[in-house]
């Protein structure tokens, strides 16, 4: 039986707390949403933010809502170096000791005490993908993708929730590396 | 047996004729030595060019040295979304129907009608370390590197000389999507 799942590439993005979108956006301000993504309930926002490194900056991050316990810019390894920060990889959430960075909005900023990371790869499984191939909440796969640039991806992590669609997210380096876009098929072989 | 082979990792770069570098730096100008490169007789010039494509530009992009029969700009395939220059990924030289870009230099501007590539990931072999591996010229191989974003890369084509050094080419992408850099090792593996 052949594992196939649709690629979603993550551009750079920052998940903020309640908290750090009012400090950014004015007090009681509410994230609007510009379009779902494809884990339910979450969404890409209208609002973006810029970010400030010791080397570089980005003046527009996308939002993506809703807002988190904890404020968390996902960046790739190539933005880590134009930044000038030292992102580790890491799994969404696992943010101790991870470096901060400077955070602007239009109505103020905020300096992030941590939560810069090159995300890790994973792919999100709903529960019913999971027990149908056999593969266990944070199992790592080996994952093919991509034609002429064909690459295989190794500690794929898996995580499988009855909240999540079955999704391969991997960044933009990735994408490139392996020359593939959002809605690519990848093939887990092992 | 292992078959291990250095990585060096390219950023963007460009390769010019002599009547291009005289157009960009001035008439009878000859590139100067920056420093020596893995590859015999190559090297990084001290001269930096700028490239404009429709999208952005770079300011500061190296001449790799000598001069060459025909002018090719190497970017990696986030640079061609920053440029907004659809760069095929071709092998070094084979530059036939790629786009164009405009070249700026102190003392003139080029207009290149063809030559931005990005560079198919390739391993130079010395004929000897090709012969005691088994591996032909042109043979696509596949090669693990990495750690903790261990990948394998697929169709890594080798180029077989006595001008050769033995050396695995990545560029930026695929070196950040890996996790690695200069001088770490890649195995051949299939």
């Amino acid at each position: 039986m052949s594992k196939t799942v649709p690629v979603g590439v993550s551009g750079r993005h920052i998940h903020l707390t309640q908290e750090h979108i009012e400090a950014l956006f004015g007090a009681g301000y509410q994230l609007t949403e510009f379009k779902p993504l494809s884990q339910p309930g979450q969404f890409a926002a209208n609002e973006t933010v810029a970010v400030v490194g010791s080397k570089g900056e980005f003046g527009t991050v996308r939002i993506l809502g809703p807002a988190r316990p904890a404020s968390q810019l996902e960046i790739s390894r190539t933005d880590s170096f134009a930044l000038g920060v030292k992102a580790p990889v890491r799994e969404s959430g696992n943010i101790e000791g991870t470096p901060g960075i400077l955070v602007k909005g239009p109505a103020g900023e905020v300096t992030l005490e941590q939560g810069v990371i090159v995300a890790a790869r994973h792919i999100h499984f709903h529960t019913s993908d999971a027990e149908k191939w056999g593969i266990q909440d944070k199992q790592e796969l080996k994952v093919r993708v991509g034609g002429e640039r064909g690459v295989v991806f190794e500690h794929v992590i898996a995580r499988v929730s009855d909240n999540f669609a079955l999704d391969m997210h991997i960044d933009t380096d990735e994408a490139n590396a392996a020359g593939v876009k959002n809605g690519d098929q990848a093939e887990i072989i092992d």
